[in-house]
């Protein structure tokens, strides 16, 4: 007997009729022979619904309300699919986040999760229940509802499966796994088999949103093998886990654009030391999201810095660096919103040389500039005209034979 | 500094407007300086959704779930109340049920409270916060969320009070008071300054909808001072408190009619011992609430039984007694829906003889014939034809001259 932790959200809980199909898998798999924990989100606009009640008495509603509200929409979720199991003969129960024992800290609308007393789901898997458990949500240590923030539902699972040592944790969203590349971009793009934390991890911060990094991030933490999976067929998925050694023969995993990107380049600024500090501490004070950050060598004591941001937060920023240049004794600052940022992960570059090369000799070969460069171990970045976005996408794509990934070395 | 329990239901919370005025009414009692605990219904028609949504996916949903299910709307409700206060620059914080300390036995879908440990509530007003609390619910003993039916945020209220041992609990409704007879029947019908619990209580089980019977037993018990009042105005309501003597002056508070009502005889039933056990036996073995019942004096040793029932159990009750009547000896049963229920109430009748007599002449003045008569310490209930109920309301209303009810005596 193994244990199960099956998770579904958007599309997959839209209605009453979707519930009734999730409630026909989860039963599945519960005739499967497995133990399931399952974590659901709110159903279909019950989010933005309650959201915009809340708009229509307060234009600032506090956040510890406003987790009290929106805790309620996974807690009609979990309710209706335990009415919904039940009409198919199976034994179930619902629980709140706090009633599943789920502590969090006290940062309302974002909180982490800080620990998980399984007990009670414990007492009803042993009494041959199926659970559910509200996502998103859990008790602060003032006995208050926190919300876990956009995405919280994927951690709930996470931690739940990593709490209760579960064999596998199964995210069912709308895609039906990890692709190497956008698909609507890439028509050769094809699923994952499996794909290693880390590389999941820069592509979930790269843009491609199937699973929050925070889900990954916990999951590797806790070793939680996770499957992104689809609800509307019963094809496997993509295993997100460990990286093994054979994983390193792929040298690329996937490639992904960022078009929601802005380059700000600070020209001539005095190359001495604080420049950059004061620069980057005072963009941090203003919440603003650096991402990469690029500095060329110096030329007559003086040097450009380029950075970006995203798209929305232009105004800020530009608000923010005017005010510095004077400060920092720099020219001027240029701001550009036509750039798309442009990667491809793999954790076989560690050990692959040359990849850098191939991707610059591939997108210089269909004349693409490249405007700005950033690496990590298993990543390169590249700024690039964002006219050219899916053109380099689909380049690199083929560079790196991404159509054949799947198969053994 | 007194300490104030307000309850809002139906109307009063229907949308977002209408808790915005409940927030001022609230806030205007808070800067009379009154500590406050406002207590809350769902908002509008979001019961009814929400079980509308669970017969989607189960017709017979199990009713721990419908609880989880239901509970939401209050919690919906206190969110938005919260919102809408601290809009207006109150400090103001809400908690379920289970988060107020209201604990209920097991019985989901009609649980009673069972205890209250109001320290959070009593923290937090120590703090200076209006505390805003889930009307209708309470946590079991195995830490279930359960609620407590039909009129059950009412209850909750009472019950505060009577844990807070709140100065006063005001139940805001639709109506801005009770009345000596229902205004759209009697013209001259007049709003009460005060009632006894038990005069309510008769009035409440007569049909006066106002306020659920359980909740004004509660608050006799605990001697809660209630105030019924609407939310649409700010004119004083009425006050239900314990009886005190100058109560008595008035022989009669209210005229209530019950047309809701329909009347079973059983003909020619031999009068023996244990045949009317076995009736009414059955009858509850049937869930069929009976309300009068009248027996004739013996003639030849048989008599007529006539009871009533309310008139959507008419079917059920015939299945009932039908098959009972070979069993006992009578001739057969007739089945009435013509019927009304009319009566009077007022503590006064303990000490004032005559009331019956003056109440069957009002009556016959009018040529309405009285079928039954049933009465208690404190309330004379006649049967009459249905088409003259409004007549009969009327012609008692004049004849105990409530039109000068509130007149000092």
């Amino acid at each position: 007997m193994s244990l199960f932790v099956q998770k579904f959200g958007g599309s997959s809980v839209a209605d009453a009729a979707c519930m009734q199909r999730v409630a026909q898998r989860v039963y599945d798999t519960r005739m499967e022979g497995h133990d399931l924990v399952v974590v659901l989100s709110a159903m279909g606009k019950t989010t933005d619904n309650l959201i915009a009640l809340a708009r229509q008495v307060n234009a600032q509603p506090s956040e510890r309300e406003m987790d009290m509200l929106l805790a309620t929409g996974e807690q009609v979720s979990v309710a209706i699919l335990a009415m919904a199991l039940h009409a198919l003969g199976a034994e179930a129960v619902s629980l709140t986040g706090p009633q599943a024992g789920i502590a969090t800290d006290s940062a309302h609308s974002k909180a982490k999760i800080t620990g998980i007393q399984p007990d009670r789901i414990r007492t009803q898997l042993a009494q041959g229940r199926i659970v559910i458990v509200c996502g998103f949500q859990g008790l602060t240590p003032t006995a208050d509802i926190a919300t876990l923030g956009r995405g919280g539902s994927d951690t709930t699972a996470v931690a739940l499966a990593a709490a209760l040592q579960a064999d596998r944790c199964q995210i069912f969203t709308d895609v039906d796994g990890i692709y190497t590349a956008d698909p609507r971009v890439v028509s050769q793009a094809g699923k994952l088999d499996e794909i290693a934390y880390d590389e999941m991890l820069e592509l979930a911060s790269l843009g491609a949103k199937v699973l929050q990094s925070r889900s990954v991030e916990f999951a590797k933490k806790y070793g939680v093998e996770l499957e992104v999976l689809t609800s509307f067929d019963r094809r496997p998925g993509t295993i997100v886990k460990e990286e093994v050694r054979e994983m390193e023969h792929i040298v690329v995993r996937g490639v992904a654009a960022d078009k929601n990107q802005a380059k700000v380049t600070i020209q001539h600024v005095p190359d001495r030391p604080g420049v950059a500090a004061t620069l980057f501490k005072e963009l941090a004070a203003a919440n603003i999201n650096v991402d990469m950050i690029v500095q060329n060598v110096s030329e007559k004591g003086q040097t450009d810095i380029s950075f970006t941001v995203p798209r929305d937060e232009v105004n800020r920023t530009r608000t923010t660096v005017d005010s510095l240049i004077e400060t920092i004794g720099a020219a001027g600052a240029q701001y550009d919103v036509d750039i798309a940022k442009v990667s491809i992960v793999g954790v076989g570059m560690r050990s692959h040389s040359g990849v850098a090369f191939r991707m610059f000799d591939a997108l210089s070969s269909d004349k693409i500039n490249v405007e700005m460069i950033s690496t990590s171990e298993i990543k390169i970045s590249v700024v690039i005209r964002s006219a050219y976005a899916d053109q380099a996408v689909n380049v690199l794509h083929a560079a790196f034979e991404l159509d054949r990934v799947n198969e053994p070395a």
